[in-house]
């Protein structure tokens, strides 16, 4: 099977689409922010989006290209995170039936708010998660959403940069969080289609380095375990076959981060620019707010990429 | 004495001061909190204010307007909270020596916090900083920059309604939390001066409504004890002689909320709405988000007053 791999005009398109129903969501500066790190700094505020996340945009921009038939028999997911919220909303919003496969020992609150957005949940063990899905589809002819590995999943969460890009003007650097690509590599076509000289650069703990690996060499790295991090959003074990591609063509770095860098980052994030961001957010600005930028004076956007988190847990990181 | 009680046009001026060094902070909107309430709510997120909260406003109109004798000797206030760091931060801008009176039991960080915007801070016993502060004033002639009770305060306090006010368009109702009633009589002079329909509201703890009886009766009321509420910006025990005349004048009702609404509000502000705000500000939303709004579909404005919280606090409050 050929691989259908979007170009850079896609997520264009994607905005068209996605315009009135995601939120438009603010950029962020600060002062000190600024001061402290010697750049010039623009926080893309995606926790503010509809569902807590980017995740939103790419649901949406997917559902939304489904054939009426498609539509009719409805849409099946593996995910108890963001792009679980993200497809129920979408598929409500667009009439179509949505079924989410989760872990039975997923949290009530995650399952909770999915449900709440008109989906039908469907827990299992976590390891049968991708054969339940796979008997969904052959019983009911659902078509499979991909979290991140479906060029339509990559165009929706370019959106994101898209709106950035156009509202702060030309950029140095461009930094994302990187888990199985999706925003990453919608980052990345956003950026070559509309400020090509911007370097963009993914992001990802240490201890979930798959996605820098993978970038180097140009094969898919697959953790045999799921990684350690305090960034939920982004432990996933391996990046997609379509969002691979384009990282190697579009994306100019691949940096890691340490946990205690991602929990200072997130402190910062939340006691003085007051923003409820999840940790995988604090990874993208970690790299300029540790000071890892070599060149001064930059112009850099950053991607918050959700804000969906428990904050009595985050509470008790801070505690002194 | 004579009181200078300030006319609505003075928001205006105060406007013209602060522009460009104040944050013109963002209103934000949910779909999700309008559908719960039934009401169009516009929520003016001061916690994105400089120092995190609306106080910088009234701190920097109040400065800017000294003589030159009065800022060449410096300026002086008891606080430990919002206030000082709004005060330090202005008189830093200005070029103006502050010196910050705080009780030695004060937190360290705010204490750091006060110090890092240059300011001198002076410890005492708490039940000792009036007598600090005129003794301050008494051996160096410093200008005393009451947090509330000052024609200045009140005004620039009121900024923040104005900014609101010319970016929504009409609006039925407009909700500020009370301590001092600084906030709530600067947002009473904003809409008199633009939207002399709209209905200003001031909303207590119940454990601390003695602005709500001092607006019933016209006398100060004054709490022998600081009250017990978790809003610890509202802990004021009496509004101020400038403040309760134009409250009088101008507010049209004043509301109190239990804890237990105060709590759920902040929650549903920091898990949903993903803004760090203080608990003073869930108050003032509280009566909308509680449902004590009888008429339905009401355009309503809220001041989120500010953000400065103990994370690792916030989240236990939170815990399940």
């Amino acid at each position: 099977m050929t691989l259908q791999i979007p170009e850079p005009t896609a997520v264009l398109e994607a905005a068209t689409r996605i315009k009135g129903l995601a939120n438009h969501t603010p950029v962020h500066t600060s002062r000190t922010l600024n001061q402290q790190t010697g750049h010039q700094i623009y926080l893309k505020c995606e926790n503010f989006q509809r569902v807590g996340a980017f995740k939103f945009r790419g649901a949406y921009n997917a559902v939304s290209q489904l054939s009426e038939a498609q539509k009719e028999a409805g849409v099946v997911t593996h995910s108890s995170g963001n792009h679980a919220q993200g497809l129920a909303l979408a598929a409500k919003l667009l009439g179509v039936k949505a079924t989410i496969v989760m872990p039975d020992n997923a949290p009530a609150i995650k399952k909770a708010a999915t449900a709440g957005y008109g989906a039908t949940i469907v827990t299992c063990p976590a390891i049968e998660r991708e054969n339940v899905c796979a008997q969904l589809i052959a019983d009911h002819g659902y078509t499979l959403i991909h979290p991140y590995d479906n060029p339509n999943i990559i165009a929706g969460a370019g959106t994101a940069a898209l709106e950035l890009l156009q509202e702060t003007g030309p950029l140095d650097l461009l930094f994302t969080p990187v888990g199985g690509g999706g925003l990453l590599s919608g980052t990345a076509l956003a950026a070559a289609a509309t400020q090509p000289d911007c370097r963009v650069i993914g992001v990802e703990p240490a201890t979930a380095n798959d996605a820098q690996r993978s970038w180097q060499t140009g094969e898919i790295v697959r953790l045999t375990v799921v990684p350690d991090t305090l960034a939920d959003g982004l432990r996933t074990r391996f990046v997609g076959e379509h969002n691979l591609p384009i990282m190697r063509q579009y994306v100019s770095d691949m940096l890691t981060v340490t946990e205690e860098e991602i929990i200072a980052t997130l402190q910062f994030l939340w006691t003085r620019l007051k923003l409820v961001v999840e940790p995988s957010a604090a990874v993208a600005l970690a790299p300029a707010f540790t000071g890892k930028i070599s060149q001064p004076g930059q112009r850099i956007g950053v991607i918050l990429s959700g804000g969906n988190v428990d904050v009595s847990q985050i509470g008790q990181l801070f505690a002194s």
